[in-house]
């Protein structure tokens, strides 16, 4: 690959060449970097529309594009307005920036709105050089990213329960459901019989494996969930759900938020109400986030070790991007901390309904 | 400019170039690029060490680094584990996002340690064209960033009271002391007497914007603060500058924290300490996080709009960028509201000490 000084007149563009042949910026530049996936006539196809043009990339402008960028992507699918309201991704951000600050990296943060504008957005970032790898997160089951990621050649993590067979590597705990039901049998331990559960975007993998665990947990007492809501995981959301709940007949004893913040919501939800948190009512929330062990009552959540995993994260990722950082041993499995929004369930034991 | 074809051997660099001639990477390329604020004789210097040399910028290079990267910095010098336990900066990357998303940009998020490792990363992030430009956070007296940013021709805005005479546009709410200064009247007219004050780091300007407001306001009725206490913003720093306020002989019948999630902890140590929230302590935090309405009680706090600010420079920063984007409009100021956190003063009013 030599440096083009030019030609006379107007130099051709990338652009011009990936619309003669059809293809992505992106696809231009891995057929000339001999990087991503693409197939011999696809890269024929694109070096011919090359040469036609008199396009080749310059080796200055290559050399930049391949050089460490020192930038990792974290593309959200949230509305902005969540993102502020659910600490879950500060928590995340902490635990990837302690392991980037230190290295100089910095963390390219985008909102996008869903999937395609998601992908749109790797395909820039690849083509113009802008990271050196992303953290994905909230895996689908239907996921396009980790295939158009290594496409791209982009190296990248997935935030998700381990599994060996993925394209993309997946950090996180093993054994998701873990917490949840160990939530359950805590419960059920106190006495609860009507357990309600306040549960997050029902499109979302963890939900489903939370719910899931949850209802399995139930199912071997004997007994069938109160009520599953499904929220945005918004305060609002989470108020709403918890409105509904103590207006239900016979109300449930104890509710499960998926996530700490909809926690809190709920326990000054039901305080408002007339309740007291645990007498009347016990909460468990979700992500151990430092706030629950200072409100009173201290609240009783699952720990995720939402910083650990995004460390982990990072440290993965920084190691695929070629920095000289030991892999992470990321073992455990969520699991409850018992406090003080947790305790016997009101008038003794219920029969099972 | 000439793309150069490079000479026979090994090309020259631009950080020979800078070390020859004794300045940064970044006055470098700013030498060639006639931006930034070099003096006549230092730009000879670095013009003749590239001449010596045979180095000269490609123009493809040059043309990548002055792309639109679509990425703004905010460089954040917090240590990572108060990123995360204060939501405050999660509702600013909010308000900041919410602008930037719709328009494709991203958010370079830097943690760093101290103003060193803060300026030389404004100087890597020039020299490699990594943004267009920056947020500004954490106004200091003695601030060098204004002027380093100028220097290196990088658009930036900093968050805090607005000044027509700074050399980078300043965004924020005017009268920065005016919400503590309603807190502290709020409370005088509730019959306290005995106020106390949880601040930030002593060596943040907001933290001594407001401790004065707080002073100014107490002293306009004849009294002196209890107490001030500076934490590093953590839950951990709340709560024990609450224990030691309630540990007090004659404690504070009020206490004013510089943040909510601080106000949170405070409400949450006074009640295991058997005291009820507004009857025996009135309690005042300072954001308006979402969390704060929902909480009970609901908490009185200062509303600075933390992500309508966020939304005001990152318009302001769109637009020195180039963008077509309307300059933000950003009146009012901080200003109290008032929940059920703070109630009259117990056993009425007290004379001063």
């Amino acid at each position: 690959m030599s440096a083009s000084t030019g030609r006379a007149g107007r130099r051709p563009t990338i652009k011009e060449v990936a619309a003669a042949a059809g293809v992505s910026t992106a696809a231009v530049s891995q057929a000339f970097n001999h990087k991503g996936r693409l197939s011999e006539a696809t890269r024929r196809r694109i070096l011919d529309a090359a040469l036609e043009l008199g396009w080749s990339p310059s080796a200055p402008a290559a050399a930049l594009r391949n050089a460490r960028t020192r930038s990792l992507a974290l593309v959200v699918r949230r509305p902005t307005d969540v993102l502020g309201s659910d600490p879950h991704f500060s928590e995340l951000i902490t635990g990837i920036e302690g392991e980037l600050a230190p290295r100089g990296y910095g963390l390219l943060l985008h909102l996008v709105t869903g999937p395609p504008e998601e992908n749109a957005l790797y395909e820039r970032l690849a083509a113009e050089g802008r990271v050196d790898g992303a953290v994905l997160t909230d895996a689908r089951d239907d996921d396009a990213r980790p295939g158009l990621l290594a496409r791209l050649g982009l190296p990248a993590v997935l935030l998700g329960s381990p599994d060996d067979t993925a394209v993309v590597p997946r950090v996180g705990l093993r054994d998701q459901g873990a917490g949840v039901t160990e939530a359950v049998e805590h419960l059920l331990g106190l006495g609860h019989r009507r357990i309600a559960y306040v549960a997050g975007p029902p499109e979302l993998q963890h939900t489903r494996v939370r719910r899931a665990a949850f209802e399995d947990a139930l199912r071997g007492a004997g007994l069938r969930p109160f009520a599953v809501l499904h929220t945005d995981f918004s305060e609002r959301g989470a108020v709403g759900a918890t409105e509904a709940l103590l207006d239900a007949d016979d109300r449930p004893t104890a509710i499960v938020y998926a996530n700490d913040s909809m926690a809190v919501c709920g326990i000054g939800t039901a305080q408002r109400a007339g309740l007291t948190v645990p007498r009347d009512m016990s909460v468990v929330g979700y992500d151990n986030l430092p706030l629950g062990s200072w409100l009173h009552p201290r609240l009783t959540t699952v720990d995720q070790q939402v910083q650990r995993v995004g460390a982990a994260a990072a440290r993965m990722l920084l190691a695929l991007c070629g920095e000289d950082v030991e892999e992470p041993a990321l073992t455990g499995r969520p699991r409850l901390v018992v406090r003080e929004s947790t305790g016997p369930a009101p008038g003794g034991p219920d029969r099972p309904d």
